[in-house]
């Protein structure tokens, strides 16, 4: 008789598990009958002691496995997909989603709502009055058939398993476990029904990844569990050093969003926006040539015809267009609170990880999981690295409802910026494309 | 602000935890604020790390303070407590407590029943008819102090982290940690307010630790944790390969208990009880000659003064001495049904964990903690390793109340017999005397 002990000791002692135990394992898990203690005991083991490739699948499998399937065959077998595995002010998939439907390519996005100190996209979309996530299946389908792309929230049963292991991997402090990650990211897009699905993997400060070695090796492990699952796989490797763009919060991304759609792209958007973009071209076979891919993904922009896209599909969700025409409706923040800098120099570094527990702090994220997000709460970064600045120069603002926070917030986040006398040159966002 | 998933990730980096940690992991456990699935990871890098002296110490001062403490220290300075590591069939702890109060030393015994395979000692007294064990903290001083012996079982607050942890290091199959077992068993010491300790640490196929290489380094661990703790800690390392003496079971092992009281000891439990008693002499300061000792315990046996202490122990609890005086009187489980061996030879191994798993699945033991025991149930072995047996002959009794169990017992029970043709020398019990 299979016991979880057995398997926890096979683990402890560096042995491959077998499909029937890795199935046995999530099932029980996602029933409640291996207890937290012990599911904690295994992640524990296999973060030190890893998984081999057989292992990954066997856990893609038994966790995609454990409740509903999507499948959306009878729409397209072309069915294109983005992830990002996280950071701080990351719009890419709001400004990438229309641009690629408006090359034709079908768009099919789950995501969900934030849970850490990042904001979901399902959030940011619902800071646009009237956008509604939460639409049937038969919607979400209608519309990746006759907009050519959709969002919905994960509101249904889609691999609950790998829901709990999520869970569970943060609070044993696995989050960074790479097999683990892998597993999850695969079993997800398994059940979700897309077949084409590119990757943005980001490594640094803001993000559970630190490395770009470590980056790489993720990507790889995807391409080979992709190609083992008859999915076409790419990736980009990004920095996620700073946070992404200049603005973190709901209201403030969506902004910054149309701006970028409008072809008002910071760099490393656009850096990030046109890496992503070729890859999902590469992957639905429509071009080769990467310089070719990079001119169609800037000119689908500045042509307004990803703009255009963005309207169809907040309009097709229930969205206001008003919105979209004139930012400026959004409603704001009551406290719009400039951050000066107390001394000259070139911004050397922004650390993302605490820019985004600040944004959190003024209501921008969940404390847990039943907390109310602040839509309007945020800040927007005047200067990134690379820039100058002199004394009593604005580095950022801050936007909140709540004054008594000010204060904290701003000593902190100007506490996040490194300032040097020496010339600082701008790295680049992108690091490998795959 | 220290947080559980640092405290995590410095013992899988094997990094030494402070004190404050330490405290801090097991109050927060202690509170369910530190969630299962994260001492269950934290637990899984200390078996495979380790405690360094100085954290095997916070922690066993962490626990013993996480709840009510005993204070002894009215009554004497020099109260015995004796510990086994747990064993099959193993009832040295009714013999030894009389025997040691009968030298005039005081013996306090904090006890609780038995949730493993192996019956406690609670719930073997708890067969005497009228045998309280729930006795208030006064009687129990007051037996002490009139009668040289008490037992009382664990209904109070004693170290509840203690508690929590036993249970989780069962669950996640972290019960032969020997950082961890040194911890808790010091811990409950500490609380229960004993000076004297000697510990029958026990090794072999019935009891999680399994080699006395392992058992010689726990024995150390405790010695050392002792001294810093200002108790005096001695032990025995003994076998625990067949089941102690010839009886598993409640009722069983107290009936086998007054025939060693009696003077008709089994070698085997005579070996481990002459060692510990010899132990505990040494211990109190009373002798240092360990051939005296040896003859001091064989005489407190045989002049019948051991029987008479343990007649004032269960008199002084409510028992009924006439079970002691006529064991016969003891009720018997409805079915006593002989084991026969199918083949001859000499017997050269009984497995005491699977003997333990029998008597547990006759009603000897719980399957969890809420099952009510049956008292009568158990096994009675006739042939114990190197005894030599013809086909046809009685290997063994089976106990039970419920006759759909005879057939699957009886099975068992003669597959956990090993038997061969050459000549079986039988191994001394007791592999070590410190």
């Amino acid at each position: 008789m299979m016991d979880i002990r057995n398997i926890i000791n096979k683990k402890r002692n560096k042995a491959e598990l077998t499909d029937d135990e890795i199935r046995y394992f999530i099932q029980k898990y996602n029933r409640g009958e291996v207890l937290e203690s012990q599911a904690g005991a295994l992640l524990s083991y296999i973060y030190l002691n890893g998984l081999t490739d057989r292992e990954i699948l066997s856990l893609t499998l038994a966790m995609a496995n454990s409740g509903d399937k999507l499948d959306l065959s009878e729409i397209s077998d072309n069915i294109i997909d983005k992830h990002s595995t996280g950071g701080i002010g990351d719009k890419v998939t709001l400004i990438l989603m229309p641009l690629i439907a408006a090359l034709g390519l079908p768009v099919a996005k789950i995501s969900s709502r934030g849970l850490g100190i990042s904001g979901g996209t399902i959030d940011k979309l619902e800071s646009i009055p009237g956008f509604n996530t939460e639409i049937s299946l038969e919607e979400f389908e209608e519309n990746i058939r006759d907009v050519g792309v959709s969002i919905i929230n994960q509101t249904f049963n889609l691999a609950p398993a790998e829901q709990k292991m999520y869970k569970l991997r943060n609070l044993v402090s696995c989050a960074d476990s790479l097999p683990l990650v892998a597993a999850s990211l695969m079993s997800i897009k398994l059940a979700s029904g897309s077949n084409k699905i590119a990757f943005d993997i980001t490594c640094g400060s803001g993000t559970y990844i630190k490395t770009k070695e470590e980056a790489k090796k993720l990507g790889k492990m995807l391409v080979k569990l992709g190609n083992q699952l008859g999915k076409k796989v790419g990736y980009v490797i990004s920095l996620m050093d700073e946070p992404l763009g200049h603005s973190i919060g709901h209201v403030l991304e969506v902004k910054e969003t149309i701006q970028c759609l409008r072809g008002k792209m910071p760099q490393d958007i656009g850096e990030v926006v046109v890496a992503l973009g070729s890859v999902i071209l590469e992957l639905s076979g429509r071009r080769k040539n990467i310089d070719e891919n990079s001119k169609i993904i800037i000119d689908t922009i500045n042509s307004g015809k990803a703009l255009l896209k963005f309207k169809e599909m907040v309009a097709s969700q229930g969205g206001s267009i008003k919105y979209i025409e004139q930012p400026e409706e959004f409603s704001k923040a009551k406290y719009i609170v400039p951050v000066y800098a107390t001394e000259s120099g070139n911004i050397e570094k922004i650390d993302a990880d605490i820019v985004g527990s600040i944004a959190r702090y003024l209501g921008a994220g969940r404390m847990n999981e039943d907390n109310e997000i602040d839509k309007t709460a945020g800040i927007v970064l005047e200067k990134k690295i690379g820039d100058s600045i002199e004394t009593g120069g604005v580095l950022a603002y801050i936007h909140t409802n709540d004054e008594s926070k000010v204060l904290g917030a701003t000593q902190n986040l100007k506490e996040a910026y490194k300032l040097t006398n020496k010339k600082v040159v701008k790295k680049s966002r992108v690091l490998e494309i795959m």
